[in-house]
């Protein structure tokens, strides 16, 4: 991290910048958005960006000039810049100091510097190299695929990071998928999740693509055995049909066992790895391996975004330091993510788990707990849908929850009807910017159930159209904006640690299973063992 | 609401209850679980409850013998038991006093009360006739079905209440469909959802099902019309394959233009309808018509529970009571849904409409804002995947989030493998029992990226298996939790005055996009324009 600084005292902890002092301040007395006239078209106008295929709206969210500047203040203290540049250029960041950690680059963004300005960090460089090596090798197989013309389908066995964001993405772009071509997803270990997704293919004619960087995921292996044995009794040869995404020398990179293997490395994080093979074999498959490339180059567009030293024109910056604001200084628990596109469904929770897990986090770089509020709880679907959902309690409920919509001009498959004077996407879009101006304005009346009490702080990102490209982008300002956001916090937003209790917890229990099923006595575990009498006595 | 208190002055008030008082101090010193000893076997046992197919567990909640006590206290004092009988037989309970509000019964109840120990209400067995009635209809309308063999696929049109609770049981059932059946959903005004599900089905094999109470739902009658015109332009009569769900004597209760319609009533809220007909019609041609009498069989079993006035057998009431506790002692802002299963995957999304939609209010049933938290933000996604994603936050975040994890003893297909010496189903449990210990209990470390503080509250909802009958009885576990909180908070949980200034200013903004195109003037609105502004610079 050589153009950090680093840490003497409490000098760079978040709550100690000068600029967290002033906006601390500032916050006492937020823009008032129910005042007549206070959310007016000059507002709207001063408060956007725009870079990329996008336009960041937030005259909605409860900031002034001031606010503005100091977010911006705080910005320039804590390096966010700098610290951007260290990650994309392959500095050593997934660690925390004086402790034993993870001690990794964090270079997701290599996976798509193909295209423009190449990075020219040694780590990034050397990354960039290798990824680009793998899209070859899965170019070069999907060709041979598509000449051979055998599969129709794809399952991808993987969880969490493996799972969300290939999902997420391939349900995103149902419009662009090749003809014939359908993906599958199996990743609970609930052995009901497998069934069903057996239950819908033929064999014979299916790519099975498992995903596990270790090559040791519970979940996965499990149900890779699972898919497995049901491929040998249907008469088909795993090692025809299975390929494996995994870290080079890891016990799936077997050519024996796999017809093919995709390399994934330590340095990018599973929530991170989309944009790599990860997504990339399923991706090709489903889209064609052009459209995967569109969505590399979109995603990269946005990385060279996060770059830029002018405030703004950072859309991930920017959406960075609003979520600050909101989240530190006017205390909001949550963030509702609201795409007003059916596409999108699954894309809160891919944003869930990326900005959860990086995020959600109690200890600073150099281990000491932090006396702030770090990542938010994510949540949302898409609207129109959520309007006749939850929205009920974002606009009269207690709690003030600051919602990030997210919208297109057009529509995907531009198949729209005029029913009653106006198209459908005339009337996605009129009701998000209803919402948002609802959200924010409020409304005074007599009737005490009609009252809203508005300031309900919003921002929309607005693209022209949902495609391979800008999905990428929109990924990518995400990702970076997560980034920065523990920067800010000066949190290691690229560990997991919370997950490993469990995961040693579940392993003692599920030894109780076993010793019970074998007439054997496993190690004592006394709460669990008043949690399986329970489940046996049902 | 003859057997509740009427209000005079603020006696009523949920925090001028004795019990809140006696709470809030209670709260000040919470049962810590994080001390060696304190989540014993003999707690697991001691905070344990039955009734119906179902467990509720509840030792991993920061509660004790005398908060429980007090929980109790406070249902008496709060009438609570009282007012779930004034619902279920009929009594007017949406409203609010001294103001215009929608003033009818909540009888979602009736609409399964066909079986044992039926209601003697008046009002309850005037809707209880009604709905099966409509049973009967719906009965011999499939049997016609079943026999002409001629469709295989079914389109649900509808939004919020009659989307979200008819697809998260169609999704959960989908290992006890009908060979050769499937159903669609189509909810967005997007019109991209439209698009898709129509590539997906040949109309001359599908019914499509519109639900609208008032037949005057802007979302569902555009995607109508979308569908209509798409049936046509294949060369089928609509008239042939439509289905109407609506009022009786509503604009869409009319033969010319559909095959047949089944009704629903003002006295049942759209997010509780879904044993009514707005579920039963896609239930009844996807699962059989016997399953959906076994969805009602399991919610009426649960409905008569909550009736009981013994608390401790009282599972709803218990899980509301619990859920109060957290939510306005102990002040957490959210609440996750993580049911270990995966067929529930789009279960969290039904109840975040049901919950948030009926308990996200800021005003009491007599007008007065109240000054104390209501309904919280539900949210959550399935174990074990959830683990590999916003769980480190859940462990290690700086946000307690209280959880409410769902299991079953059995899976749907009972299609397992023995891998690395257990069952998936076995792991799948052990995962969840280690869940609710390690957010309980914690770990303390000398690396403090390794220190989970626990006092994690949650609680373990344990069923034999998920099929119908449970199903059923999970909803409506849910439904009455979520009315026991109402009448707790004394809110009007069945009215959703929220949604009603978004779409207001929809249908202006949807002008102002009709008048650009006619090259007319629209009414004045500058946010708006500005907005559109921006939308039409991209």
């Amino acid at each position: 991290m050589g153009h950090s600084p680093t840490r003497t005292g409490q000098e760079s902890s978040f709550r100690h910048h000068k600029a967290s002092h002033v906006l601390k301040g500032l916050a006492s007395n937020p823009h008032d958005l129910t005042i007549e006239g206070n959310l007016s078209p000059t507002r709207i106008e001063r408060f956007s960006a725009q870079a990329g295929e996008f336009k960041l709206l937030y005259g909605t969210e409860r900031v002034n000039d001031d606010v503005m500047h100091t977010l911006k203040e705080l910005s320039h203290e804590a390096h966010l810049i700098d610290k951007m540049e260290a990650m994309q250029r392959g500095d050593v960041l997934n660690k925390i100091d004086g402790f034993p950690s993870e001690n990794r680059e964090v270079l997701h963004t290599a996976m798509r510097d193909f295209f423009m300005h190449p990075n020219q960090g040694k780590g990034a460089m050397k990354a960039t190299a290798a990824a680009k090596a793998e899209c070859n090798k899965l170019k070069a197989f999907m060709s041979k695929v598509d000449q051979e013309g055998k599969f129709t389908d794809i399952i991808q066995i993987g969880i969490g990071g493996s799972d969300l964001g290939p999902r997420a993405l391939y349900v995103a772009l149902q419009a662009y998928k090749k003809h014939g071509r359908v993906a599958h997803f199996i990743s609970n270990v609930d052995p009901d999740d497998t069934a069903a997704v057996l239950r819908s293919i033929d064999p014979k004619k299916t790519l099975v693509v498992v995903v596990s960087k270790s090559g040791g995921t519970l979940e996965t292996l499990t149900n890779e055995s699972l898919v497995r044995a049901f491929f040998e009794k249907s008469g088909c040869k795993p090692e025809e049909h299975f390929l494996a995404v995994t870290g080079e020398g890891s016990p799936m990179d077997n050519p024996e066992r796999y017809l093919a293997s995709f390399y994934i490395w330590d340095f990018i994080g599973g929530r991170y790895s989309v944009t790599s093979m990860v997504g990339g074999v399923m991706l090709a498959f489903s889209l064609g391996f052009d459209q995967y490339m569109n969505i590399l180059k979109g995603a990269h567009e946005m990385d060279r975004i996060a770059l830029n030293h002018d405030f703004d024109q950072n859309l991930p910056l920017i959406g960075a330091m609003l979520g600050i604001w909101n989240r530190n200084f006017l205390h909001y628990p949550t963030v509702a993510v609201l795409p007003y596109s059916q596409a999108l469904l699954r894309f809160p929770a891919h944003l869930q788990q990326c900005n959860m897990e990086s995020n959600g986090k109690r200890i600073d770089k150099q281990g000491n707990p932090v006396d702030f509020d770090t990542g938010a709880i994510i949540w949302g679907e898409p609207g129109t849908n959520g309007q006749h959902s939850f929205y009920q309690l974002i606009h009269q409920g207690t709690n003030v929850v600051p919602c990030e919509f997210i919208g297109f001009r057009e529509s995907q498959y531009q198949e729209d009807l005029n029913v009653q004077g106006s198209l459908s996407q005339e009337k996605l879009l009129s009701n998000l910017f209803a919402q948002s101006i609802a959200l924010a304005k409020g409304q005074k009346s007599d009737n005490p159930n009609k009252v809203f009490p508005g300031n309900r702080p919003n921002s929309i990102l607005l693209g022209k159209r949902l495609d391979p490209f800008t999905l990428g982008s929109l990924l990518s300002y995400y990702e970076n904006k997560i980034a920065f956001q523990g920067f800010c916090w000066n949190i290691n937003s690229f560990d997991q640690e919370g997950v490993q209790l469990g995961k040693k917890l579940a392993n003692k229990i599920i030894d109780q299973f076993s010793a019970k099923r074998q007439g054997k006595k496993a190690e004592k575990f006394p709460e669990a063992e008043a949690l399986l009498r329970h489940l046996e006595s049902l």
